[in-house]
């Protein structure tokens, strides 16, 4: 085999959204030019403790800013988009998104304080544009949001479909239903790879059409006596309309509470959506309307404390007290990890006498992604050479590509995050694998997820933590006894353990030879050793606390 | 109304399992005679960081302890009977079980030096016992683990129906299938009550069969070339039954990995069930069968990081390493709460070339919790005045109820932990709520759920720590400049925050009067406050660390 040209290779980089579903980062290179596809973010679980979001390190791609010509934004869902008001002012680059995308991504670059740097260029529904070397072309396809853009990237070296997330909704009611035949056009002009969405890949159904859940939803709210309250993920735009047209169905005045609700409809109204929206009240006002004739969107499916739903349960809004004969519908999926919290948010909710509806007792959600069936008519139209799942879990993505192997596409390749690999000349295959990693954001600090700070909380939040403070003087002998703070270590007696540890490290001080007292790391490490023992004795926790010593010399 | 005489009242009062499924503890009262039934654990949540397993706080019983008459113990679960070995001190009271439950526990208070103290009744299948006031029949249903026992508890007050945990298997393979017919002859005399499993009550469809899991597992197996992997709950007897008959059937031997599956098979032995279980090799020995030939049943289907098939895939079994051509089965449901842990065991199987099966693309488990259809035949052959659910969270302990009434009973209650509810004289009515709470395992410990050592790391968990130690001498000057720890906060710098925070300290303190300097108390509450402050605006973390400041003067 002769030498490859490195120049006219095209390659494929996932940083973030390969084995994992969220914080999507991909990168295509050709002739050295690096061109990003969506920058997103994810939520943390609990083996990051004190840290809500996530990001991938963009350590790689920052080596090589230089030559990154622009980020596409495929749509407006956080794991797509996130995190750019974070990672902009590691990149400077220029940024393309449709309308809707781009309004949304305006005001979040605008509380970054960056919307005058970041040059940002939006780009028409199914336009192109030449961000040299790549031609982009942006196919609008149907998803649980407007705008959702698959991008087909025409190289020298060949052309990338690549998808974004989506479904194919016959009826989507915001947006157009996907066109079969400009997607088998493309097709026609011989697809290299198609980088696809592995989201429902298990998935035998379709994911079914919004239409559905509008009529449904209509007979469901139908002679209900008490307050109707519906709540979505914010920015499923089409969801929106529905709990609207469901409210005038009814005879029902609309009110909406929750920031983020209120942004999602300015964006989508500020792109040419939802222009006949019915007007809404605000709390106040709505408090005033009759149970029967009032109809509340809300944030905060998903159970999470801060938003609408839980504070009105909790009895923290002001103005909406619920009660029985209530109804509240959940119009969304539980995101995994989130079972436990929605679970104690449905209980509350009944406590109170409300009756609570979720997708389980009625069809009145339907996925964004595509199923096997959707898939199939996808690989059909666009027959791609090579299949590279993406947007998934490694059982996904690997489902994907068996999937994608059954329907005749000759080649399947499953990335990982970091994994470089190299689509043309072909056979694609994984040539390298870069560094990868995640960022993690903490307070103010944008700051890497190994870092000391939160290796420190996740030992402390199983076995607490203990600090000796130790002051010597003269002839590095006690000037005072040393100082013990026990946090979140059990005790039987408050303050038994400190005192126990006290003394233990005065005899052990003690019987240390003057070469040892006289070194501040060694005298500390002796002590931090015996300190920690002590408590893993005495509390009969694991590892021991997290110890640490400090020496103050007079 | 006459005054009610108190010594003639019936009661029920729930310390635990009821608002939750978990850590079941049930009392009856009558004649100032208590009863307890059931005493488990459950399994804590993110919300108690560092501790695994929670209970009741037996405080209210306690106070009665010389007037509990026993303990039944209704099955072997831990969230029936794993609370024994850590309340029994607090207790001291007779233990009634049937034999399999019996072996099991003994088991436990033998690790916890009680076996010699604790008064311990096995009662035979089916048989009764007089722990006067109340007369106890122990009557066998069928659930996931052998001898599960309702109990029909007579009191002069009346006759309660204590259901367990229960559903109804036309053909469980170990134990024999309810008779309706004994059910009919109780409800016949006259059920004051019924004490009723609520899990699976949102389910239309009965639980199904244990015949029917054998029969599919068999065809799945069949032809399978690599390793066959099964994992279940250790408890689950019939089922590990099955996974025996499976292996043999495909012509492979067993090799059993993890402790508690050796245990339960051991107690069922004992029991007198399995007897005819085929010999299983060592991990050492099965290495040396032909993979398709061997049959492994392995602990940790819940994805639990110390568990057989964790360690298997994260390469840490000497004798097996898991390659493609494998199976993996998880015979079992997932826990809510685990769904993150198990996707990720499922992942690391796939990344291996494992094939994995689990209940959703295959019919390999089924509940042991009645649905409604089991629930109705229930109610229909005991026909209860009034309804107790019990053994759910609020939302399935409610739906219960509505069922209940919505098939003829004339009266549902629904309690939460520590309702004193009055069964009789009717009608029945929650008349107090007395104290509970629940007990936490913190290393040798068993605290309160709201411990300091507990509220401290649910705060360091997501704030991290602050500790300033300050050294005074004459004058209360500074001896030495304060010495200030952080841990598990974000930094930008190592050491800056550090640094930044002490100088601040020594700036203020040389400020304060006099008064306040030769005070500990007061200049250690301005020290903390001030530190504390510095933290949240120097990181942007909420509420700013968890803060400690000692003083000592030389």
């Amino acid at each position: 085999m002769s030498e490859i040209d490195k120049n006219k290779e095209l390659l494929f980089l996932p940083l973030g959204g390969s084995g994992e579903i969220g914080m999507n980062m991909n990168l295509y290179c050709y002739g050295g030019k690096w061109l990003m596809v969506d920058c997103g973010i994810s939520f943390a679980d609990t083996y990051l403790p004190g840290i809500d979001i996530i990001m991938p390190d963009t350590a790689f791609i920052e080596s090589k800013r230089k030559n990154l010509v622009g980020i596409v934004i495929t749509h407006a869902h956080e794991d797509h988009v996130g995190a750019i008001a974070y990672l902009w002012p590691k990149l400077r680059c220029p940024i393309y998104a449709t309308a809707f995308t781009m309004t949304l991504l305006k005001s979040k670059l605008d509380e970054a304080g960056l919307l005058e740097q970041a040059q940002i260029i939006e780009v028409p529904l199914d336009g192109n544009v030449d961000i040299a070397p790549f031609g982009v072309d942006f196919v609008t396809l149907t998803h649980s949001i407007p705008e959702p853009s698959a991008l087909k990237i025409t190289t020298p070296a060949g052309v990338i479909f690549h998808t974004g997330d989506w479904k194919l909704d016959p009826d989507p009611l915001v947006g157009k239903a996907v066109c079969p035949d400009a997607l088998k056009a493309i097709g026609d002009e011989s697809i290299l790879a198609m980088v696809c969405d592995s989201t429902n890949v298990f998935n035998k159904e379709p994911a079914g059409s919004e239409r559905t859940v509008r009529d449904n939803m209509i007979q469901i709210v139908k002679g209900k006596k008490g307050r109707i309250i519906a709540s979505s993920f914010s920015s499923n735009i089409a969801r929106l309309e529905t709990l609207a047209k469901v409210a005038v169905a009814a005879g029902r005045t609309l009110c909406l509470i929750g920031l983020s609700l209120k942004r999602n409809l300015a964006a989508a109204q500020n792109a040419g959506y939802l222009l006949d929206f019915p007007d809404f009240l605000d709390e106040e006002a709505a408090a005033k309307v009759s149970k029967d004739k009032i109809f509340y969107i809300c944030t905060g499916c998903q159970g999470e404390a801060r938003a609408a739903l839980s504070r009105i349960v909790s009895g923290n809004a002001k103005y909406l007290k619920l009660s029985k004969g209530d109804t509240v519908i959940f119009s969304s999926k539980i995101i995994p990890g989130n079972d436990l919290q929605i679970a104690r948010l449905h209980n509350s909710l009944v406590e109170l006498g409300v009756e609570v509806i979720t997708g389980k007792e009625a069809f009145i959600h339907v996925s964004g992604h595509p199923g096997q069936k959707e898939l199939k008519d996808m690989y059909d139209w666009i027959r791609p050479e090579i299949s590279v799942p993406v947007h998934g879990e490694i059982r996904h993505m690997t489902h994907h590509a068996k999937f994608a192997k059954s329907i005749g596409i000759k080649q399947a390749i499953v990335p990982h995050n970091g994994s470089m690999i190299r689509l043309s000349p072909q056979p694609a295959q994984i040539i390298s694998e870069v560094y990868r990693g995640r960022f993690a954001v903490d307070g103010k600090f944008l700051i890497k997820d190994d870092d000391p700070a939160i290796v420190s909380r996740r030992r402390i939040l199983y076995n607490g933590a203990i600090i000796v403070s130790v002051v010597l003087g003269h002839g590095s002998i006690f000037a005072a006894p040393p100082h013990v703070t026990a946090l979140g270590v059990p005790d039987d007696k408050e303050g038994a353990l400190e005192e126990y540890i006290s003394k233990l490290v005065q005899d052990a001080v003690k019987k240390m030879p003057l070469s040892v007292r006289s070194d501040d790391k060694k005298i500390a490490e002796r002590i931090r050793v015996l300190a920690r023992k002590a408590a893993k004795g005495y509390t009969g926790k694991g590892t021991g606390a997290v110890t640490s010593v400090n020496i103050t010399r007079i």
